[in-house]
């Protein structure tokens, strides 16, 4: 089918029509506000792997979709980036975050253009409002993008619960990313529940979910990819946390050892403690959380994780996950190239490098 | 027709019953979500004119709705009451305001729970993210129970350009409002450009677009409604600023004198300038953008504003816009008692006190 090759290049074209009509006529009204709007172009247009956008397309696809909505379910996949554009923005702005995709934040961003147009009262304030603001206007036009794809209303309507779960999934695991930070829960079932909610549920089960329900699968079909993606999003997640401090910075975009200073409690921690030496889990305690953690100590938990078997734990069950999620693909019978495409994409997940 | 009577009654009514529908799942998935979702339904549910719905609704009574869709209506103009929520979460964190409606504001409520429950890490950050999260979940389910609100979908579609621009509008109010006060533009133009947005646009034509679109009006009728509507938010943001200084804060919620200590230009301060002698022209100038301006200090701008003819202007200015939005409102040939309710809907607008 067309779109089939290339989908990145299909949705960053359709990003691109649908940010040019939402602003056209609001540029032109109130011209103030198109730097604004252009800095949210830019930042949906500048990156990002369209990894949600590709799970909902194969899950359509192998699900039967009808060709002739082709056009619109790409456009209605495509709005997920505008979600994960505002998820980003405040995320960003809640985490103070300087930079991203080795460009800086928007907060940061705006915060700066107020320093250089010396204008008055607090850059800062300036930042975070215009990063507050330019997020919303992400999250308001993702709804319109997702409304407006030109599909059918019984497919729409189909495809509303797991819309609806998904923000509100997102929403739910970012406040308790947060508030998991404040209550001092370095439990690694806390970290677990946050990666489900923000990982599993966000990234991979409700856009398979998406995409299913826009073809009009049924339920079986809905319940494997579901499955599929709960055990998918946990290795996602191992696999993050894995490159948190062993991913090459130019790669990942971000320090490594950043997960450290924020003091996340992973599983990759949890183990380590469990499995060092009481040497090997001093190292490991005293980094966690050490916001000055300098680039030899970085090193040093590094092969303490390495040597006590954690990294090489963390791998196994990566590998295992990674196997009970493609028996569980196999039970949704997708259609067409769809089962071998999100089996390619299930390796890729797990085993990236960025 | 039902509902017409105590509409402000019905609108709380579907947002109670939305709220419980949409937190059900996520509040038992997740307790610890719940504390931050029964804020948002305190904050939807604790007050508010529901002004925006009523105007909805009666521009859909007017323009002829079919009464068996009232109760999907009611629905979906309920829902401005969420992008309400949004929008004044959020321009509270931006504007740094402590209390709304005589209670603590969201993020000063989280930063409080936050220190009440001696939890790691900065009070203001944790009520920081709060704040935005909430925000974005009503932003969302605002979307959520416009699309589900049970009306056929050509009804939907027929109000999505109105749904979109009123979106899309306030957020380039609450943009331009904060970007005005960083250049430094104390021109009337400047702030007659972000009420016509954050206040006629947003408040009064919009909802007044989406009620009439979802009845199928034609663009005759549509385009008298906005007449209406730009006049009458004109008017209406005229009565605020004489609120701003003039009002009761026991009744208006606010204390009396904030937009001269936040800087607003108004019109009412341009006529003080160009219509006061010198020594009452001092008296405002000093007082705009004064943070610090006592009591004593407002009764002389007070004094000021009325001796010099300002505030008569100001009268007259809001009578005449009243008077020509209710010429625009009979073109409209709004069937029922549309046309009475919204005459008196205006006269409520411009003759408040709060």
């Amino acid at each position: 089918m067309d779109f089939d090759a290339d989908l990145p290049g299909h949705v960053h074209r359709e990003l691109t029509r649908f940010l040019n009509e939402a602003s056209a006529e609001i540029r032109v009204a109130e011209p103030g506000f198109a730097y604004a709007v252009d800095a949210l172009a830019d930042f949906v247009l500048g990156g990002g792997k369209r990894l949600r956008p590709t799970f909902a397309w194969w899950a359509w696809r192998g699900a039967g979709g009808d060709p002739a909505h082709a056009e619109g379910v790409l456009r209605a996949v495509s709005s997920l980036e505008l979600v994960q554009a505002c998820a980003l923005i405040h995320d960003d702005l809640i985490d103070s975050s300087d930079s991203r995709r080795n460009r800086p934040t928007v907060h940061i961003a705006f915060a700066r253009h107020h320093t250089s147009s010396s204008w008055l009262g607090s850059p800062e304030a300036f930042g975070l409002a215009s990063a507050v603001l330019i997020g919303d206007l992400a999250l308001a036009w993702a709804d319109d993008m997702f409304s407006t794809a030109g599909l059918p209303a019984e497919n729409l309507t189909a495809a509303r619960p797991a819309w609806r779960a998904m923000r509100t999934e997102v929403l739910a695991g970012q406040y308790l990313d947060v508030r998991t930070q404040a209550t001092g829960d370095t439990s690694p079932e806390a970290a677990l529940r946050v990666s489900r909610l923000k990982t599993a549920a966000y990234t991979v089960q409700r856009p398979l979910h998406l995409g299913a329900a826009l073809a009009g699968a049924n339920q079986e079909q809905v319940d494997a990819l579901l499955a599929f993606g709960a055990e998918l999003g946990v290795a996602f997640q191992l696999r993050d946390d894995l490159l948190g401090i062993f991913g090459d910075p130019s790669v990942t975009g971000k320090p490594a050892g950043d997960d450290f200073r924020e003091g996340k409690r992973t599983l990759l921690v949890a183990l380590g403690l469990q499995l060092g030496t009481a040497r090997q889990a001093e190292i490991i305690t005293k980094a966690v959380g050490n916001a000055r953690l300098s680039e030899p100590e970085v090193a040093d938990v590094r092969a303490a994780l390495i040597t006590c078997g954690a990294v090489a734990a963390v791998e196994g069950r990566i590998d295992d996950l990674t196997r009970s999620a493609l028996t569980a693909l196999r039970r949704a019978h997708l259609t067409g190239p769809a089962e071998e495409r999100l089996t390619e994409l299930a390796g890729k997940a797990t085993q990236r490098v960025s």
